[in-house]
């Protein structure tokens, strides 16, 4: 079949050599790769499977990683992996949800055809793919293996893009632009939210006259009025009314990299209240825009938000940023580097962080947020979007 | 907080009954569940938070479940849920995303608070959001306690529909059929992929003029070309030419209840062989659709199938067909009834099943599906849309 991988071999390659370097370090000889960011980004494998069991293995004495799946689903695997066919393992159907057996036997058996059952198997032990009935089955399965948890390995991995990487993050910052100016302009009294919500998804995939964009991780987040007092409620089925305040947390997607984009919209005059707080994240939000350069660490860029706000209205407890990029269903955080106490991960160029200053009081919230990624000297907004509550 | 759940307290409490008859049965005197959809069924809990760890205790001496969740997420448990707000734990942000502490090992204090850290405990051991780490921890943190597999104990309860459920099945169906109106309008030679798959999606969240559609939990699936060789994949950034075969793998969705639809599109004309085989899916298809009625099992339905494309060009080796619902991303199947060889599962009236007789051989795919409802003496189609290869 012709393979359409999207990047070079040899950034695979690259990829899969840091991967090997990270699992030399942790004493793991065989990594069970799992979460379906990892998969693509090890191999380029890319579809909506990963509700089935499947992954890569990779050994350290093989040239390739091994992709296994559902075996309806190995067309797909030839078609966008960079791997020879004979490295593409389909199972059976009657995996495929059974009680009577689970697709992490299969992984077992495949082990044992690679003489690696008696290996430190690493498993990403946290990951939305990696169930307590495969940690069970590999368990029972590989009675001479020695499980290590490998959580985000090669997530941490991912953490400094490559500029093709960064590429298709600039061409997702060029659909969420489109997408947020779509937002702003169907929002307003009288409009259900549904019909909103379906210029906003329409926005997403039409992207630019240049090029289309792809699903993003996370579906529109946009509560309103008393909705919008927390993190992560979607429209309902009514009109907006004068007076409301809609939360926007968006993102645009060009080839499964994300750019995240929030910004709060009120329709009709600002509350006071509002007002303060918006002043109060933005002023936040562009202190810490001008102090993250290479060297800083994630509590210290938190440290400059809660500096920052002191003395505004703003209150914040949760976390004020994360790593983003690549990603699946149900998020596009990579879960490793989170501005917040404790965090004592130094940035580099490449890494690219969600800014993301949201606050959610009792009785409203208020989110702005910027994508950026790290340089040489500071950091570059992948957006360009105005900071500030938009009033319709 | 103005509670908005959408269905009656009693119709949740009727759910909650019959989940501790079934806990009973098996023995688990405390149920965790952390399947978004079950914790939607029996909470009305509803919001894209399950990308961090999240679920319900269900005890057998309380009146009701007890929510426990990110603290930002708290507000949207108390708007989104028929529970007292002392049932609604939120945990603080440190449990993110750490790997000082998890979220299970708040959840293990929760239990201990009940005093019910000796008991046996269930879990969903299979479910994408229970991790093997989410076991490992409550393992270490509950010495006492007996961990047993509950997986699907509350997908079985799912799955018979209320006449409340089977309402928005319906809704979603009304939607479904404009979905595929639209794809089948604005797929054509010329035309970019990902705008059709933009209009497509906006047609899922607009809805109809009386009511406004919520996100599915699979995106469009609609591969063209040689992508129709496999199951899985979505659109890519290429325009439509002629000669292109595309297959639909759609979904309505209203209050995060599902109406999934599959058809298949040729732009221009159609090879004798695809005429062949959408023949021969179509009338395997429409045997089945007259064979199920109360009291046949899975295999039996399957039987019909495969008694009816004997002779035919049809080759197919996956299950045709499985219940469907309530769901989150990323499935809307419900991973209990199965239309394949071994499913002993008896259907009864008020279960809703796809028929979903997908083929993917290795030069192209046919795909033609319809999701049903048993009823008390057959089946009745959820959707209105006709059966047949559509041409453009």
């Amino acid at each position: 079949m012709n393979k359409q991988p999207l990047f070079d071999v040899s950034e695979y390659q690259a990829r899969l050599a840091k991967t090997k370097e990270s699992m030399y370090r942790q004493g793991v000889e065989v990594l069970l790769v799992t979460d379906p960011a990892n998969i693509n980004y090890l191999s380029g494998y890319d579809g909506w499977s990963f509700y089935v069991h499947q992954g890569l293995l990779i050994l350290m004495d093989q040239a390739e990683p091994i992709w296994f799946g559902r075996m309806q689903d190995s067309n797909g695997a030839k078609l966008t992996t960079w791997l020879n066919d004979q490295n593409i393992r389909g199972y059976q159907d009657h995996y495929v949800q059974s009680n009577l057996r689970h697709p992490m036997d299969f992984v077992a058996d495949l082990l044992k055809e690679f003489g690696a059952d008696k290996r430190s198997l690493g498993v990403e032990l946290d990951n939305y793919y990696f169930s307590g009935q495969c940690l069970e089955s590999l368990t029972e399965n590989l009675p001479l293996a020695s499980i290590m948890n490998a959580n985000l390995l090669v997530n941490w991995v991912r953490l400094i893009k490559s500029p093709a990487e960064i590429g298709y993050m600039k061409m997702a910052a060029k659909i969420v632009e489109k997408v947020m100016a779509k937002a702003a302009e169907v929002i307003d009294a009288g409009v259900r939210e549904g019909d909103a919500a379906g210029e906003v998804v329409k926005a997403q995939l039409c992207g630019t006259p240049e090029f289309t964009g792809d699903y993003a991780s996370i579906m529109p987040i946009m509560p309103s009025g008393i909705r919008t007092s927390t993190a992560h409620l979607s429209w309902v089925d009514r009109k907006y009314e004068t007076g409301d305040l809609v939360l926007l947390e968006l993102a645009g997607n060009k080839h499964r990299y994300h750019a995240p984009l929030s910004r709060t919209l009120i329709v009709g005059k600002a509350p006071t209240a509002l007002e303060e707080v918006a002043k109060g994240v933005i002023g936040g939000l562009e202190a810490v825009l001008d102090f993250i350069k290479p060297g800083v660490t994630g509590e210290e860029v938190e440290g400059c938000w809660r500096n920052a706000i002191s003395g505004t209205k703003v209150v914040k407890e949760s976390r004020m940023g994360y790593a983003f990029g690549l990603n699946y269903p149900p998020d596009w955080g990579e879960h490793t580097v989170s501005l917040r106490p404790g965090d004592k991960n130094v940035l580099e160029p490449g890494a690219t962080i969600h800014v993301m200053p949201g606050v959610w009081l009792d009785e409203f919230g208020f989110e702005c947020s910027e994508p950026i990624v790290v340089t040489e000297t500071g950091c570059e907004c992948l957006v360009n979007y105005p900071r500030e509550l938009i009033r319709k």
